[in-house]
């Protein structure tokens, strides 16, 4: 089947005794070896729940209704707005922050460290000690991003005066907000919030966000999707490797910039910024996937996910038919390549928002495209290949707009369905960046991780008890 | 073997009978069906110079000597000069061409074309009519590139005032030169002559070489091999696909180019130039090739293939062991895409020294690293994988410089070896652009063609004559 949709050579997923799947790959095939589970991880009623929805036709009916909102999304960068401003119910105290709800007692090194950052940022506070106690002390509201149509990296920490990429969905106007990309290393959103961390994003808020506006504007905007689909046929899978989306990015961008006016020693820091940074576009993806997710949520009972975010606790998901409410299990650990010094001891578990990219048929459900993404976070061309065939099985479609070069340009798999998850155990991959448990130190690898099966079965019972059997 | 070497799924060579190959490709693996021609296509002379040659110790060991300094070598960009000052030996009313040698009378109707727009570029004659007049008077003399260190695209030509891109191989100090690269359609090297391609001509000439030379001499040169590298992995192979490394240009030179105090309204030009030529890099990549495999040239008894090239009526290599003789046969015609209007029956035959990407293990010998590339040229993701494993049976080793992420970052296979190609009757793979028969059209499609065996054949028989059995 796999074989007919592809045009490809036989590709074999193998669930149970490994000997089946020896024989094909010494036949020169690829097979890929999942340990046989029981559906629903043998929960009797999760099982009985699953029975229920599968093949039920309004299931089906609403997942079309869902996949088809999010395949013809077009989401345009329309401009750059400081965030107290344009994100909806944000409050003059109030620090958005990755993944699901989170209190400040229960919060990761990183993220405590990033907020303090922001804190410091904002100059509420002119110190660390008094930025943590300000933090500890009840006197800021903490709320995630996704509950105010914004996604953030790692910490995903977004505060009031940060300027954001304003991306709108053109085809139903729904709008969807992320921040900027500081780079690699020591950056807020992996913990960091030194001096020179704090430097940098105010020029980020004073240079180079009044920079991009003004090129944007000239550009009359910027679609994000034929950027991200090129981007797909040149090496990036758009979440852990964006070299080429951002230089996309500068290319279109440049010349805008070069018209707008602006002191020439600002273009060329910001030219040399964005030419230095090669996941400068991440971010942008992140929007552009939340947008096109947005417009697939809500829709009464589809079991399509709409959103898989971290907070370094705990992984949460949503789902399409059971409208805002969060999935959450332990967050897992990431295996992958450290930089020189780190080991996993080191690690905080999975954070960010930046798992909307898989949630939207990218990042690692499109890594067949991303061979040499395998430098960053480990394994080999073959793996990326197997990840990417591996997703077909639990979504729903293929997003034609995203072609996949290497597997003959199949659209890649897109819109996770929570029953198939549950009832093949195949857990969502996510390619990631990896952050320093403790508060101030920032990124220390990146690898790759898979959703944890546990939202999902919760997921399952709670979109069957949305439908009443007929 | 390659198997061990790729550490890759089974992928066979089969010769002769299909049936084999057929069998392994319904079992999921990947076989190539070469058809089964006798060594040395059945000339007995050529088969006894074949035979003296094949496991010759003094050609192996010409053959590491040449392939190492062709490894070894590090082609950098160090500046932008004039032809007529910089190219070696080039006189005063010389045009330099593509291909082995031609006289006028015998030259394709792209390769008139380019002279005649090259005439009247130089300002030599105020009038097509006037200009090929000249051209067939004998008052131009008309040279190879190759006889000057230089490589052009398709028809290319090179006349004294066009401003050439300058690279130094800094292991052995070796220079190439090459032309500017104009982008597609309506273009000199296509054999277009119109006022819009003059006009573009000289403010190529006016404004965007000074403002290379500024940004270049700013950068204290470039390194080209990494970029191309980088490039390989971002799915170019270099010489039909340049849309990775003409970015990696463009952020590299752009923040020189902000920091020369170069007019505002000239940068914004020679940026969109840039930005909106995605064939940019391809005369660099071939002067770069060009000076990696002088340095390989002249090692007697060395059966390594240095250059392959064609103007449009022959087509024509050089050995790194019989000097500067050439080679020729035919050129053949190119199966491939056309443009909407287009056929074979509009195309010339093979034109252009951009084989010399070809010869130094990138474009159709890299295809590996550029799936993507098929929808320029033709073919499916998979061919472009078996023609990459196709010449490692051709080659002398492989550029671990050149990685390609598909095949496991296994090295691209380089180093044509004439006695390999005579012996397996596997002739060498190119990708190319597709120039119309006549002269001031311009590009009408682009494909994958093959080195003529004829060529290899003589260079057999030509080498072995130079060795003196012991």
């Amino acid at each position: 089947m796999i074989q007919a949709l592809f045009q490809e050579k036989l590709q074999v997923l193998n669930v149970g005794l490994s000997s089946f799947a020896d024989s094909i790959a010494m036949a020169g095939g690829s097979a890929l070896q999942i340990e046989w589970a029981p559906p629903a991880q043998g929960q009797a009623e999760v099982g009985r729940d699953l029975a229920r929805l599968i093949n039920l036709s309004a299931v089906e009916t609403a997942n079309q209704t869902a996949f088809d909102a999010y395949q013809s999304a077009q989401p345009v960068l329309r401009g750059i707005g400081i965030a107290g401003q344009v994100i909806p119910n944000m409050a003059d105290r109030m620090i958005l922050h990755s993944g699901p709800p989170i209190a400040w007692r229960d919060m990761c090194g990183p993220m405590r460290g990033a907020i303090v950052g922001a804190i410091l940022y904002e100059g509420w506070a002119e110190n660390l000690a008094k930025a943590e106690a300000m933090a500890s002390g009840g006197e800021i509201a903490f709320e995630p991003c996704h509950h105010h149509n914004a996604v953030g990296p790692m910490a995903g920490i977004i505060s009031p005066s940060m300027p954001v990429w304003m991306v709108t969905n053109t085809i139903n106007g729904n709008q969807a907000f992320s921040n900027f990309n500081e780079g690699l290393g020591k950056a807020l959103r992996f913990g960091a919030n030194g001096p020179d961390v704090i430097t940098r994003l105010k020029w980020m808020g004073q240079v180079l966000a009044p920079a991009l506006r003004t090129g944007v504007e000239l550009l009359g905007g910027m679609d994000l999707k034929p950027m991200m689909a090129q981007a797909l046929h040149m090496g990036d899978e758009v979440h852990n490797r964006n070299a080429a989306a951002s230089s996309l990015f500068l290319k279109r961008f440049i010349s805008a910039l070069l018209k707008a006016h602006i002191p020439a020693a600002d273009v060329s820091t910001v030219v040399e910024f964005i030419a230095g940074n090669d996941h400068f576009f991440l971010n942008l993806s992140m929007a552009a996937c939340k947008a096109m997710l947005d417009s697939a949520h809500g829709v009464p009972g589809s079991s399509m996910v709409t959103a898989m975010a971290r907070n370094g606790v705990e992984f949460g998901i949503r789902v399409s038919g059971t409208g805002n409410r969060w999935f959450t299990a332990e967050a897992p650990l990431v295996d992958g390549l450290f930089f020189p010094g780190y080991t996993t001891a080191d690690a905080a578990p999975d954070l960010g928002d930046s798992a909307i990219t898989e949630t939207a048929g990218v990042g690692g459900f499109a890594m067949a495209a991303s061979p040499a993404i395998v430098k960053f976070v480990g394994g080999t061309p073959q793996d990326a290949i197997d990840n990417t065939m591996t997703m077909t099985h639990i979504t729903i479609g293929r997003n034609n707009a995203f072609t996949l070069p290497s597997l003959n340009f199949a659209g890649s798999p897109a819109g996770i369905d929570i029953r198939k998850v549950v009832d093949t155990g195949i857990q969502p991959i996510i390619n990631t960046g990896i952050a320093h448990r403790e508060a101030g130190i920032g990124q220390i690898g990146a690898g790759i991780t898979r959703a944890p099966l546990a939202c999902f079965t919760q997921a399952v019972s709670a979109l069957a008890n949305t439908i009443v059997d007929g």
